[in-house]
């Protein structure tokens, strides 16, 4: 039996730090284009993904209706294995609404710390990578994969002074 | 129950195309440090890993014995979960022997088409980012790690014309 | 006669676009440390260089006082050659403030449309390049140097939509 | 009375370190196009330049013929600004063969220590930005422009343990 069938992963874009870029006329950051078919394509990444951009949102911006889109997409996906890219400020209540949607399907939501433009610094590569290896490889559920873990949805929080995800107390 | 217990994630380097620098003086391609502990920093990983340097040699050189060290480092490890950093060229001899050891852990060997010193075209830190969840979450036995893929080790080949890795036939 | 003598250039750092950095924490652009003294090593630069920081601001709020503490800072430096990393927007008026105190030296302003923490997008190390090697050969004067070109201080503007420097009409 | 008059650079592109770049499928360096088109762009240079590529070897490798070749363009070339991009090594030999040809042009060389390939280790791009700035201010001769400098081409050599181009005692 082959280890990886060749199924498809769905990948849906909604912006956040990942695909912040430098906006030079106005000295900001804001979004263009996602990174993400590039940043596959430099992983040489040969399984079978779709990815779709559903919106480009800093997270802390993102609205009930937003959720809904995300959650819609993931319901009518054929895929089982969906991976999220995401804000990480509001990361976690997505993951609960798509938890409580009730879809059987793996889920993981990702994030960078650092926009993918930023080079050498950004986490973003990174996080794809093993975000990609977990909805591979997790059992259906909503997950939250950033710092090299993965965690269910409703054990985690982001600790805003550090940046890092980490267990409830 | 917590998702990801606090195990002790096992890295050994070995070098490969990962880890290789560019020497000025000689202007050849040649191994300096690894990498590899300013990755996983980099990455924001909060895992518990310990990271050992076993050999710094390119796969194609890499002898009876230095494939002896790694299996016998594989077996004292207190870790299940075992990553190795390892050349292409040569990784799935490695993994057979491995293989062949019969070590009761989840053993991951990935590598890098483009040293990572490269930056921005590199997937190294891609592939560290996927291997690093893969040795997480596959039962033991002993796997490649490339192109955003796992492979059982009796089942992969590498491409040498395309640089990737497929099933065999 | 040896072509370079071992003049001090003098380096004054008042911040702009050219190093600011990535606040992970807040999302946001802002200043830490300076890159300059890192971009000269990588640069391998084996000149005199003196880098001093004088203030870490943003042009679009820079001061009269901030202003006067360049001009200042310029008059009293042994060198004759002094280099000032500065925000684009107000570069011309840096400039102009520096041309009216008629100060006997080559004094070249420079900057960066992409922050140089952007890596593999950022101007800034071109820039540096191309401001150093002006500030060696030009004429005493005070100078706008960017886009690979060195402009006096009353002969340029920026444009807003391009962000290039432009001759004015 | 314009600085920077509507002047052409001619760029001569010969290859060296600062255009290899790392093959996938043999491990090693060798050259594949030229840099020096996008480098200018990320420049955001707006100076009127030509590049040409005359050839792309390692200057250990170039003969004879090569440097008639560099000669001959540098003498037929209406620009009287010519910056020419070439491998360490042999670079003074290079310069040599152009003085000796008494070509009434500022003529400069410039290389790089480590390919701009390698991202944010490379002095590359810094070097290109000042051997911009030096050919358009340098009277007429040859230059080697390397470590921020500039240096007549007679008084100079790469220190070949350090890296360095320095004065001859």
């Amino acid at each position: 039996m082959k280890s990886n069938p060749n199924e498809l992963v769905q990948v849906f874009v909604t912006g956040g730090t990942f695909d912040k870029d430098y906006n030079f006329i106005t000295g900001e950051l804001s979004f263009k284009d996602t990174h993400i078919p590039r940043m596959f394509e430099r992983g040489r990444c040969t399984l079978d993904i779709n990815v779709k951009t559903l919106m480009m949102v800093d997270s802390l911006e993102m609205t009930v209706e937003d959720r809904d889109i995300i959650v819609h997409n993931c319901k009518k996906s054929l895929s089982e294995h969906i991976l999220i890219t995401h804000g990480t400020d509001r990361m976690v209540e997505t993951a609960r609404a798509l938890a409580e949607a009730d879809i059987q399907k793996t889920i993981v939501l990702t994030g960078a710390m650092i926009p993918y433009a930023f080079g050498v610094s950004s986490d973003g590569f990174f996080n794809l990578g093993s975000a990609l290896a977990f909805v591979q490889t997790l059992p259906h559920g909503v997950y939250v994969v950033m710092n090299g873990r993965y965690f269910h949805w409703n054990e985690v929080r982001k600790n805003t002074k550090t940046g890092n995800f980490e267990y409830l107390k």
